[in-house]
Parts: C-alpha cells; sequence; structure tokens
C-alpha cells in the first residue's frame, strides 16, 4: 500500500510526541516540519526528536519552503495554537494546494463558533481545492464531545448532557501545570481567565459541538472558571505551592437552550486531584450513565487522535469537517476493510 | 427540508417499535410496510402499531408490491432476521433499485464473516445500483463492538479489548426470555446452543467488526455459552422458573491471534442478573477502562440505532458498509451542520 505523506507544522512538545508517534507507524511517510524558531529551522527532525529514521526530514520555515525543498505531502499534522483564525491563515498554502490538515487547534472543533465568515470562506476554499481541515483530540475532541455523541447513536431521545472530567494535574507536563495558575496568586489567575488569557482553551466549542450533533440552537454558552486554591503545601515536580495559592481550576461551560440548561461541562484540573475521571449523563430515553475509571491521560491520549484521524479525514469529503462528520474514530487502521 | 421516505420490512415487536419511534420523526415519512403474515397484508400500519397518523400507510407482501403501489423510498427499515445470507436475499429488490437498507439483522454487522462471497456480491451490486446496507443495533452493533472502537480513538497503541455486559432479562420482553432458555432443563438448552438454535446471535460478528478495525488477522474466533442454572425458584410475569432450571446464558466469544487473546467478549444475560452493566477494557496506550452503570437497555437502543443510522447511511458512499465506515453515530440529527 502507499504510505500517507505527512509533515508536522509546530515542534513544541506536542508537535515532537506527534511526530514520534508518527515515526512508528508503517503506514505513514514523514518528510519534513515547519517551525518559525531559528534554533530549530535548518535541523534534522531526528535531532529534534531523537528518531533516527528521521534524518533526512528537516525542519522549514514555511510550508512554502518545505513544499519547494521536498515537495507536497497528504496531509498536514499542525500543533501550533489554540486560535482558529491564527491556525486558517497559518494553514492556507497547504489548502490553496488541496492538502489535508489535522490539527490539535482547540477551536478548529467548532470553528464556526468564533469565526463563522472566515470559517465559511476555508469551507469554500477547501471545497474549491478538494483539501479537508478537521481539530482533534482529547478535550477538546474527544472526552466531552465525541464520545457522549458517539453514546447518543443509541437514544430514542436526548433532553440535556452532562459530561465532567477530573484530572490530576500533577501527572502532567509542566506547561499544562503552569498554564492552570498552579502556584500563581487566586485572583491573579481570576484576571488571567476574565481577559482569556488562562483556563482550558475550547471548551465552548465542545458545547457548541455538542448542540450542533443535537440538533440544539443554544441562545447562550457561559463559561465560568475558578481557581481551586490549596489549604495546605503541594509539591510537585515543577512547582511548589503554598497555602492560599492555586492549585489548578474548576472551570464550567453551559449551553443554554429556551431557558433550560441542555449542556453542562465541569472540568477540575489541578495538583493532587484525587479520584480522576471522566463522566457522561445523558438523560433521555434511556438515560445513559458512564464513567471512564482514571481518566483519559491528556498528552498520549491527543497525539494519539491526531494520527489516528488520518486516514478517516482523507475519506471524508472536502471541505472544512467536523468529527462528527468524519467516520467512526478507531485506532488508526489505515487498511481497506477485510471483506 | 425534503423528508427522507422510508418504509419498515419485517412487523414484528421491533419493526413496530421501529415505526412508532419513526413516526415521532419530524424529518422521515413512512410510506409502507412489508410482511409475509398474511393477518397483517393489507391493513394500515396505523392498525398495527396504534400510531393515529400512519392511516395512509399499508402492510404489502413483497417490496415489489410496495414499490408498485406507492413508488420508491429512500431508505428500507429491516427488521426480519438474522441471518446475513437471507438478509441479501430478502433485500435484493430494493438494492437493485439503488435503495439504501438500514438493518438489525445481526449477522450484517460483519457480513463478510459468515457469507464472504454474498457479501462481496452485493457490494457490488449496491456500487452499481447506488443503495448502502448496513447492519446496526446495540448488541451486536453498540456496546461490545462500535463502542470500544471509538474510545480507541485516543489510542496509541491497543493491545487486547475486553468487554462485558450484564443484562437483567428480568426487564426485557417475553421472546427475548425464551431465546435465552428461561425456564429450560439446562442440558435441552446445551443441546440447542450446540445446534446454533439458541443463544444471543452476532457475537462473532462483534469479534470480527472489532479485529477489523483493529487491523487485527484473527486465525480464529471461538464461542461458548453454558446456561445460568436456578439456585432458588425464580419468577418473572413470563416465566416460573423452578431451581436447576435455566435462568438464561453466560456466553463468551475469544477472537484469538498467534495465540493470543486480543478479544475477548463476555455476556451474562439472566433472570434476575444482579448489577446490570456493560464495561470495556482496552488495554495498551493508554489503558482505558470504561463502564456504562445500569448498561444500555436492548429493545429502545435498537430500534434507536436503527433510526439514527438513517442519515449516516445516506451520507456513506454506495455498498456493503461496516459501522466504522459511516460518520460518528449521534442521536439523529438529519439538520445540515450549523456553518
Amino acid at each position: 500500500m502507499k504510505k500517507i505523506k505527512v509533515i508536522q507544522f509546530g515542534l513544541g512538545p506536542i508537535g515532537i510526541e506527534a511526530l514520534k508517534l508518527a515515526a512508528d507507524q508503517s503506514w505513514l511517510e514523514i518528510t519534513g516540519g515547519v517551525d518559525i524558531d531559528p534554533a530549530k529551522i535548518g535541523r534534522t527532525l531526528a535531532e529534534i526528536t531523537g528518531v533516527a529514521a528521521l534524518s533526512v526530514a528537516k525542519v522549514y520555515p514555511s510550508l512554502e519552503a518545505l513544499f519547494t525543498a521536498v515537495g507536497r505531502p497528504d496531509v498536514v499534522l499542525h500543533t501550533a495554537g489554540s486560535s482558529a483564525a491564527s491556525s486558517f491563515t497559518q494553514l492556507k498554502p497547504a489548502l490553496d494546494l488541496g492538502i489535508s490538515v489535522a490539527s490539535t487547534c482547540e477551536e478548529l472543533i467548532f470553528p464556526a463558533l468564533k469565526t463563522p465568515d472566515m470559517a465559511a470562506e476555508y469551507d469554500q476554499l477547501c471545497r474549491r481545492s478538494g483539501a479537508r481541515i478537521a481539530g482533534t483530540g482529547v478535550n477538546p475532541g474527544f472526552v466531552m464531545d465525541v464520545l457522549p455523541i458517539c453514546l447518543t447513536g443509541v437514544s430514542r431521545d436526548v433532553t440535556s448532557i452532562y459530561v465532567e472530567r477530573v484530572v490530576n494535574a500533577s501527572t502532567r507536563r509542566q506547561p499544562l501545570q503552569a498554564k492552570i495558575g498552579s502556584g500563581q496568586n487566586p485572583d491573579a489567575f481570576r484576571a488571567k481567565f476574565a481577559a482569556g488569557k488562562a483556563g482550558h482553551a475550547g471548551f465552548q466549542q465542545s458545547v457548541a459541538l455538542l448542540a450542533d450533533a443535537m440538533g440544539w440552537k443554544l441562545d447562550e454558552i457561559r463559561e465560568t472558571c475558578e481557581p481551586v486554591v490549596a489549604t495546605s503545601r503541594v509539591v510537585t515536580k515543577f512547582f511548589d505551592v503554598a497555602p492560599g495559592q492555586s492549585l489548578g481550576i474548576h472551570q464550567k461551560c453551559y449551553g443554554l437552550c429556551g431557558g433550560e440548561t441542555k449542556i453542562k461541562l465541569d472540568l477540575q484540573m489541578y495538583l493532587e486531584a484525587p479520584l480522576p475521571h471522566d463522566a457522561i449523563v445523558v438523560k433521555g430515553r434511556p438515560d445513559l450513565n458512564l464513567v471512564l475509571n482514571g481518566g483519559v491521560a491528556g498528552d498520549d491520549a491527543t497525539v494519539a487522535a491526531l494520527i489516528n484521524i488520518v486516514p478517516r479525514l482523507l475519506a471524508a469529503a472536502p471541505g472544512v469537517r467536523l468529527m462528527t462528520e468524519l467516520p467512526l474514530p478507531s485506532w488508526r487502521n489505515p487498511r481497506p476493510a477485510q471483506r
């Protein structure tokens, strides 16, 4: 079988992890990387990732430079930011040429929420060029949206959806512990969240994707975030948090429709959070009550979702695609079905 | 929006329940039914189902008779048996005309397992005519195959899959209690199972669908079924079971690959089974451990799966389709995405 040619756009921690996983896949061929960091440009992906097999693939400063040097890939793996608007602009050179994009950009889970005009414009562009672009990940992209939607596949009726996720942030990498405000002053964190500079990204997009799948026209999406404050000292590999400082976040997002709360998402992500898990309650007929004991590990699952989506993305019609428009998620099996 | 025209093939308990649910959907139009029972032919679907709105739609003895009388539907809802071979033959008049079929036939979950030649032949036929046919349901079709596959969408690696399902059969309809051997002599039930005349249908197809999605080429699918024997008297609405008689089944199905058990499905379905639930354990990276507390109710969920699949079936490419080839399952939302 012909291998699918991929390149990696964005060589931060998630991009490097995605490359390591991609390098393990016999059905993928990695032809290069793109990053704006001058310290990375020109180096090989073997140097960047430690994967010896990537000694030929290099880092380029732009998609255009990469295409000129090594030709066009089939798919761009994109892990370079949370903003749909920036991502669309970054990726235009690929989409213009009909090259498809799988992205971990949180807002691309439902790009019409924040950038409806741009989503429509890029949808047209993709339909003309033959490209597909979709956002994926573990949250947003799976536990709080795709998995509950899949569950309603056996529902005669759905009246409301509740999802909670508890993550023990002590087990996660430093940037995540920093992002949730570990060790910060709670009021300083509140101010940052109010300014849109802290908290979990993509929450509102999960609510929008759920509402879209259920056919609910929401009047309002409401989001709150409170710091979880340490009552005693907490020490991790990266932070030493004194009593009164923040351990992380308790973030909620509501989807309201005609005065009713149709959707509620509840995320607790803080250092030493006990009993990590994901839970879904679908009210309707039948009621459904799902628990993922221990939850789904964030970074491992995010890069897995990114790689696993590749064959499904290529099977979809051109356009700006939602996860609900792609074939059932699955561990990558790019083989044709045994039929 | 133009309504999707459906007809119901098979007017047993599940067919009637499917019609009731379909009649509630503003996006569906029911134009008739097909059944071989002379007592039903010529009657209206309102008489058969008690749904007054179905007073114009009638029961015909064959698909051909229905097409002649009321024209072609867009989709046939099919609830008339467990055998893929019989279902293909029954449905040929629709598939020949490019009319798609959603079916609860258990073997259609993975028709290539028992009838590979027929599955290939009908796949070609559908590709020529433009029809799609797919099997769906709650089990097989969801809790022991589609849901675990969806879960692996966030897996970097999968080494084995275990699913267990415990159903309290006391809460189910009479035909199901009978099918699992309630009140029968355990040895008589064993003989029936050995002759392929008892037990849960579609178990091996669930294993085959899981293996296909994971890319595992199985050497063997092994299935066992033991009666669960009453230690004291058990009385339900339909059965009075004496000690020593059967209460139901404990059925297992294994998928083996190179001496390893890659897949194990474990189904307990018996009268008064305590703690009904569904549970999934995916071993790999990460390990995933899912529990559906209370489980998923069988009949409600089966007809829901059947109706919910309709818009997704019509969005797929023509052919004999697997659930893994259709867009993400969801509570029916046939509206175009809000974009």
